[in-house]
């Protein structure tokens, strides 16, 4: 059954708003995962919200909390999420942020004590769209082996880049596993076998189980260098942020830790820079026309498919998987 | 026939000097070359040397020149690199920025109409070695076909990131190419084969003629993702430093045209930051002790071999392909 998002929408803010969220806290956080739904990223979606609202309910997330930041530096804003919602402490991170930018041209904001940022686009699209260019990182639970190793000692570690560029701004948002965790539970959930070579077994042998995955390790996307990144990523945030590197974080993934992962918001005023974004999209353009190696599949740029996708599921509407979507009506009859 | 380091350096910084360089620019161009030899990256070392010299010779590149910065905002260097010296252009930047980093805890110089920086982990290893997180971007000619297509439309696009952790800094520096055009040339001139899944030559083929790169296009590294980085790489430095897009860009691998691709440098103080680097060191540590896929293959960090290959051919010499070493010698002896 294909449900339309504002009936999602209205769902997912009623039962965020019934365990003590703010209104606009609500709408943000069922903002951010019905705009992963519209865009084809179930993973980061409405199967989100069981596990977020069973920490309201224990008291592990606190909904009204925005996060308090204190300037270390003109241009470094540190962030103590004060186990908020990602979403609020993050926004809330970014209105900070923009006080400042005018006069620096760039900011970094980096946050602990925060909970599950889901999915990186949001942000820095929202970037893009004011104007700004918007890098944003984050880490996670132990998930993914090092190139050549076999254990789970790094985050899915994602990055997500933001440009003004046109109309359209250019949003790139990757894990630097090969997959996510949310796609790996999202096969779980609909009970698919996950293609070869995406995740070792807690013994290290590789396995097509995604159940396996949960005590396994993903591997990391392109080799030595998307490893390299993801280890950047990793150190990075933990550097900046202060929180825990990836063996030692919980939260994101369990509703009995607070979450002690990190994230980082860099914002760059773009009209500090010496291009044009117009050059950019221009430049973008020539790329969707270069010669494609199946003539059927023109040169896509990051953010194109989440784009389309949108606009056709914005009117067909959300199809949610029986079980979730029977999950979510019990909790809205509850 | 292997030389002495301090021999090839002498040669080097002799050539640069001979051709107008100031010794102290002369040293650093020479030392950027070398340690990339050191560390076992010959696309980056001496076989650059003779297209810099002729550079010089032509009046293209101003060994003289350190590049004039404009603060455009407190935290944001807009850098003329006036036609200088790579390296001497991106480290004058970085000692411009440190008057303000620890104001500021974040900067960034953009640096358009500066010559080639080569390896860019010398860079970020030297932030990293001054307490400063360093994050180095840097763009080329059109060399890189996008993720399904075929033809050169990206520049190889690398980023190297550098943090500070105990006695080693973490660096890592990669080309989002599967492979760098350096590495393409020095199987050129040595000519091997170079593996399959490299190339695609001028027609959209594979190929592994080294040559047949020149008129093709290299892969991205790592799929979409790879693609997608490398493209973001692509459009911050043409926003930010206002420097032409692949396409359009020259003067890197000629004689005859100005530089006219861009380069970025973000550097952070890490003492801003709620981490510490002694942590980030034991979690490496960590990571280099994990059950690796192959027991005779230990896990390694990013900077590790190359820290390993500088140990011995510091002491072994350095092997110089002969063609090379005969250029090198006849315009010494010019």
């Amino acid at each position: 059954m294909k449900l339309q998002p504002e009936r999602l929408q209205h769902l997912a803010t009623a039962l965020l708003e019934g365990r003590g969220a703010p209104p606009a806290h609500a709408r943000l956080q069922a903002d951010l995962l019905l705009e992963a739904e519209l865009r084809g990223l179930p993973s980061h979606g409405l199967q989100r919200l069981p596990l977020i609202l069973s920490r309201l309910d224990k008291g592990i997330t606190d909904a009204r909390a925005c996060g308090t930041g204190t300037w270390r530096r003109r241009s470094f804003l540190s962030v103590d999420g004060e186990r908020g919602l990602g979403p609020v402490v993050m926004m809330h991170a970014m209105q900070t942020m923009r006080n400042v930018l005018s006069e620096t041209g760039i900011a970094v904001a980096a946050i602990h004590n925060a909970n599950h940022i889901g999915m990186l686009a949001y942000y820095a699209e929202a970037a893009a769209r004011d104007g700004l260019i918007g890098i944003v990182m984050s880490t996670s639970e132990a998930l993914v082996h090092p190139f050549g190793g076999t254990q789970a000692m790094l985050g899915t570690n994602p990055i997500a880049i933001g440009i003004p560029s046109g109309d359209r701004p250019f949003v790139l948002d990757l894990a630097t596993s090969v997959v996510s965790m949310g796609k790996i539970n999202n096969h779980a959930m609909r009970e698919m076998p996950i293609p070869s070579g995406w995740v070792m077994d807690a013994e290290g042998r590789p396995t097509t189980d995604p159940q396996a995955a949960k005590t396994g390790a993903i591997a990391p996307f392109g080799g030595a260098k998307g490893y390299g990144l993801g280890l950047a990523i990793e150190l990075l945030v933990a550097a900046l942020a202060g929180s825990d590197l990836a063996p030692d974080v919980h939260g994101t993934l369990d509703d009995t830790h607070p979450a002690n992962k990190g994230d980082l918001l860099i914002l760059i005023d773009a009209a500090a820079g010496d291009g044009s974004a117009q050059s950019l999209a221009t430049y973008l353009d020539r790329l969707r026309l270069s010669r494609p190696a199946d003539p059927a599949n023109p040169v896509a740029i990051p953010g194109d498919g989440a784009r389309q996708r949108r606009a056709e599921t914005e009117c067909t509407g959300i199809e949610l998987p029986q079980p979730l979507l029977d999950q979510l009506m019990a909790l809205e009859a509850a």
